[in-house]
This record gives C-alpha cells, sequence and structure tokens, in this order.
C-alpha cells in the first residue's frame, strides 16, 4: 500500500521508515529539493500548490496524511477527491486557526486559559482589560516553535507586540505560569478505536522542545485522555493527535493540539510498544491500532543548531541516536536521542551524560 | 557516513533501516534489479564480478560490508585495495568452505561433531566407516538453509549421494540427533571490544529456520559466548557473528558459523537493547557497540512463500511485521513477525495466535 504524504521533514522521513517493515511505502510531496525524508523514500519536489504535482502524487497512492498543519486547503481538497485524506479537513480547519481551536476546547468543555480574538488595537486594549496582564499575544494562523508570538507584561508592550503581529488576526490569551507542561498523545483508528499513550512531561527552551518524559500512570493521565478522546472523536478523527496541556493550579488547561505526529511522542519508537509513526500508519491505512504501553522508562532530548559527535553519543548506554540528515542551522530540530534504561535510576545517568554533551 | 554493501536481500534491507537514524547511509550491490534492499536505499545492479560496478561503489563509500558469505573473492579484493572491508577476508575463506570452518573450530578447541573431508566415493566409505551412520554429506561450499546436503541413513544410499554431490569436494559429518539447536550472536568493534546477544533457541522446518527464541540467562551461555569469542578473536573479527550450535547429550557442538548479521537475531531489533543490524553497523563504522540485553521476552516467527493477511498479523499483541517487500515464492522467506510481551505466559499467548495463521 502507497502513502502519500505532504511535507518531507523529519516527521516524514519517521513515517516512512515506520511504514517499510508493514508494507507500505510512503510518497511525499515537498518544495523543498533537500528535504529529509526525500532521503530515504521518494519525493515529488513541487510547492504544495502545484496541481499537476497533487495528481502525480494521487495517481501514485491510495491514502493521503501530512506532517504538518498548514497544509493549503485547496491541496487537501484536489487529494480528498481522489483519496482518503486523514487526519480529514475539519481537524486542520480547527488546528490551522487558533481561534477555532479554543473555540472547539471550550464547546467540547476542554479547559483552556481566558482567550479572546483581536483584529483591532481596541479589541487588544479590550483583552488586556478583560483577561489582565501577562497576555499571550499570538497571531491566529501559522505560528509553530514560538513564532508569531509576543508576552505583554506591562500596559506599556501593547503597542509593540500590536506592531509586530496586528496585520493578521490574532488571539490574546492568559499567560499561564504553569508547574509543568505536559501532552497526551492519542491515535483512533478508521473504526473509531482509540488509544492512548503515556502522559509526556516536556520541557521547552527558546520556545522550542528540548526535553520529553513519560510519566506511566502519572495522576493526570485519565483526564488528559478524556480531552484527547473527546476531541478525536468530535473531528471524526484517524490517525495520531497530540493535545499540549499546562499543569497549573491542580489542574490541567488546553495550550493547542497538532493534528499528526508529535515532537513529544518520539520516545515512542523506542520506548512503547508500537510507535506513534507506525500506529499513526496503521490507522490511517485501516489496520488495528497497535499497543500503546511504555515498555521501559525513556526520555527524549532534541537536538538542535547542530548534532554533538556521532562517537559520545553512541557511547552512553541506552542511547538511541536519531540524525535527521538536515544541514546543521541555528535553532533546527537536526535530530534526537532517546534513552532507554532498564530503570529510572539508570536512565537519569544516561540523561545526565548525554546533557553534558549538549551546548547550555 | 557510507556504507557499501554487497548483496541486496532483507538482511542488506533491515541494515539500511538501521543505518539511517544513526545517519549512516547504505548503497548496495547486487545484480538482481528486483532486490528488495534497492526499495529503500540506492542500489547498483551489477553482477558481484562487474570491476566497474565494484569501482563505482568504492567511490560512494567509506567502509564496505556484505549480507552473505559467497561473495567472490576477487569482489573483496577490489574494494578491500580501496577501503576497509568488514568482516575481513580471513573470516570469509573460513565461512566459504565447510571444512576450512570445521577445521578452525577444531584448532580452536571448539567442539563439533567427528568429519572428514571427502573427495573420492572411496573417502565417502571410508567416512561412513571412521565416523558411522547416519552420516550428513554436505558439499564445502555454497550451500545455505539446507541445500546442497544428504543424509545417509543406509550403506545403500552412499551411491546416492555421491552421485547428487560428488562432483564438488564434499565434507562427511556425523548426523547429530540434537535436543535443541542454539545460536549465539557475537559483535567485535574495531577497538576487539566484545559483546554477545542472549542464546536464541532455534527451530527449523525442510531446512529453513521458522523460529527463534532468545533464552536470557540459558545455562549453556557461558560456553556458547566463550566459542564465539575465541572465533572472533581467532578471525580479528570486525561486525556482527552468528555461531549456530546443537545441543546434545548435555553439551554444545558447533554446525556452522555466519560472519554476517544472521537471522536468528532478527529478535534483536525490538527484543534487545540494540538491534544486531545497528551493532553491525556501528562496529564496521568504528563506533563504540550497544547494549546487548534483552529487554523484553520475545520471539520471532519467519514468513516462508507469503505473507499472512497484514490486518491478522497486526491485531495480534505485540506483533511486530517486517514484509521484506519480495515476490512470495515457495519457501523463499518474505518477511518475519517478532513478537514482544510483559511476560513469557502473554508472549506464548501471541506465538499461537500467530501460528495459528500459517500454514502447516
Amino acid at each position: 500500500m502507497n502513502v502519500g504524504v505532504l511535507g518531507a521533514g523529519q516527521l516524514g522521513r519517521m513515517l516512512a521508515l515506520a511504514g517499510y517493515p508493514l508494507g507500505l511505502r510512503c510518497l511525499f510531496l515537498d518544495p523543498a529539493e533537500d528535504a529529509c525524508a526525500g532521503q530515504v523514500a521518494g519525493q515529488i519536489v513541487a510547492p504544495y500548490d502545484d496541481p499537476g504535482a497533487l495528481d502525480r502524487l494521487a495517481a501514485r497512492c491510495e491514502v493521503v496524511t501530512f506532517e504538518f498543519e498548514n497544509v493549503p486547503e485547496a491541496a487537501v481538497s484536489r487529494l480528498a477527491a481522489r483519496h482518503p485524506v486523514y487526519p480529514g479537513p475539519r481537524a486542520l480547519a480547527a488546528a490551522q486557526d487558533r481561534l477555532n481551536e479554543k473555540n472547539l476546547f471550550h464547546e467540547l468543555g476542554i479547559d483552556t486559559p481566558p482567550f479572546a480574538a483581536v483584529s483591532s488595537r481596541g479589541e487588544l486594549d479590550a483583552a488586556a482589560e478583560t483577561i489582565g496582564l501577562p497576555l499571550v499575544v499570538k497571531t491566529r494562523r501559522l505560528g509553530y516553535d514560538g513564532k508569531g508570538q509576543a508576552v505583554v507584561r506591562e500596559p506599556a508592550e501593547l503597542e509593540a507586540a500590536w506592531k509586530r503581529l496586528g496585520d493578521v488576526p490574532l488571539l490574546a490569551e492568559a499567560f499561564v505560569p504553569f508547574e509543568r507542561e505536559v501532552s497526551v498523545l492519542g491515535v483512533r483508528a478508521r473504526s473509531g478505536e482509540c488509544a492512548f499513550y503515556p502522559l509526556v512531561e516536556n520541557r521547552h527552551r527558546h520556545g522550542i522542545l528540548y526535553l520529553s518524559r513519560p510519566r506511566p500512570g502519572d495522576p493526570f493521565t485519565d483526564a488528559a485522555q478524556d480531552w484527547c478522546r473527546r476531541l478525536m472523536e468530535a473531528l471524526d478523527y484517524t490517525g495520531v493527535l497530540a493535545l499540549e496541556l499546562f499543569q497549573h493550579d491542580g489542574r490541567l488547561l488546553a495550550n493547542e493540539f497538532a493534528p499528526r505526529v508529535h515532537n513529544s511522542g518520539h520516545w515512542t519508537i523506542e520506548g512503547a510498544e508500537t510507535s506513534q509513526f507506525e500506529n499513526h500508519l496503521r490507522a490511517i491505512c485501516g489496520l488495528p491500532l497497535g499497543e500503546t504501553r511504555a515498555v521501559a522508562p525513556t526520555a527524549m532530548v532534541n537536538l538542535i543548531g547542530n548534532l554533538p559527535a556521532r562517537e559520545a553519543v553512541t557511547a552512553i548506554a541506552g542511547a538511541h541516536l536519531h540524525d535527521y540528515g538536515k544541514e546543521h542551522r541555528p535553532g533546527r530540530k537536526v535530530g534526537h536521542v532517546t534513552l532507554r534504561a532498564a530503570d529510572e535510576a539508570q536512565l537519569d545517568l544516561s540523561l545526565q551524560r548525554l546533557l553534558s554533551l549538549l551546548p547550555g
């Protein structure tokens, strides 16, 4: 079976590598000639909105998915006319616009920080008044890894935030001084069957995820999985979905969701019975889901900007290097390492060794 | 780093898939246009003894390995003039000839069934006399999966065995009515560092492996690993080596070794901290070895001739399908399934379910 994939970055690359053993072959569409999934599978190099390229992709696959949520709607519609596209257009519409996303959370009884739509300088002032400061101002569309965001701590900073971001529709929400960031990954099959990975604790640095650690048995597991299930069912979702949450004052607040495999699920390659990549493919190809239980204590560390020496990483007990084959650039995710250990104490030791190889 | 590989079958395919995350890219040479490793990595389609093709391979890699032991010596010499070839020519020379192999075992104090070289009808009779019947007669070169072998149970069968096999040099050895077939996989780094996987119990059917089950803590582990180490050290070996053994009358007898990754090590992809494929690549690329401990109870079942329905295999708890992407033909290894479970009882249940999907 052939799977068409929009986007050929590292998520696509890991999808392709997970697909081969299952007899599923990924074919990518991505405008970047050096896209890293194109090193391990076929790639059509063309813009996402190129009708001829979309038709060539459609001619060579039976089902379509994507590795990033900002896929042009026209591309999805054109492909959807010929093949199932998972997760569907409803999930994309909700994920592409932060206001739609927050409204959906609200409708489903999923708690969020207070928020307001902002499309004028006056609405920004009103939001600051109603919600209070500090306030996070975000573009409604096309933000990722902390881009397209500003934190307003003082009234005097409202003008600068407006100047930087105000030429597009915005969302303002309360800044949450969270104790912990967590995420839950769910997967839903075409049949409606759902499965959930253990809750993951995440740490970010400069807006980019750098450490994820699954916490099986975490007391917030049931609440997070319940919200994730509501979301997947409301969207009639197929595939892997990641819901990012803040833990604040003893409760969870939903931050955002990603309608795709997610960086905070990379640990599942070595750490779960079935990886998120395999389960996404199983779901969209109509196969039964694989088990999502953790098989060992693991932690995942992103390699950002460049890779430490391969010799040094592979010398660490239980270290599994994932080099994405990307050109090194500051701030770019170029790989990750999953550490797996027999127990948490061993894992902590390996994690210390790994972190000592990384800058900062 | 680029790794040249002679042979592009399923072993090569799994090497390539293990290489990508490490930033190691395999490039294959294989005369078969539809070789299955060529579906996941680059392949030069040409005979193994084509000097131009060998030079093109050499121009695009920094180290060379192979996925089968019957590589032409001239090919290895040509490549070895430009790059390190691992495991080296000594290992190949010993593995390509069953008499050399058995003599090497003998020199190293590794027990074997009684054996004798046979190159005439008279020598065959003499071997039957000295060793006794039943006798296994094998071609010294180019045998695999039970091919090029005859079992002689009665003196009257000697003539038929001679007629079938006697046009090439032979080896005759005592037929061992073994209690159990086991194998041990070792890996040796360029530095001389060695590591060993747990002992594996193997079952064959019609001369082809169909079931492997690692047995960590098996009482024969130390003896098998000791022999494997002697072999690797004597050959100044680099890479993964598989030593196949019979257990008979409370002791081990060496049957043969393979200077490469091995079917009885496929369980390591999901079942060991580091797979045999990754460790082979680590060894030949000068990286430190990865841990070889089992991470969970596992069993590996070969899929021979054709694949059961993907839906049925993936519905089994802890089943990891490996479809080699090969055309289905009777007697051909076209895939395998590794079952992983939280405990041995769960593993037995999954194994029963899987075996019920297979013919025979």
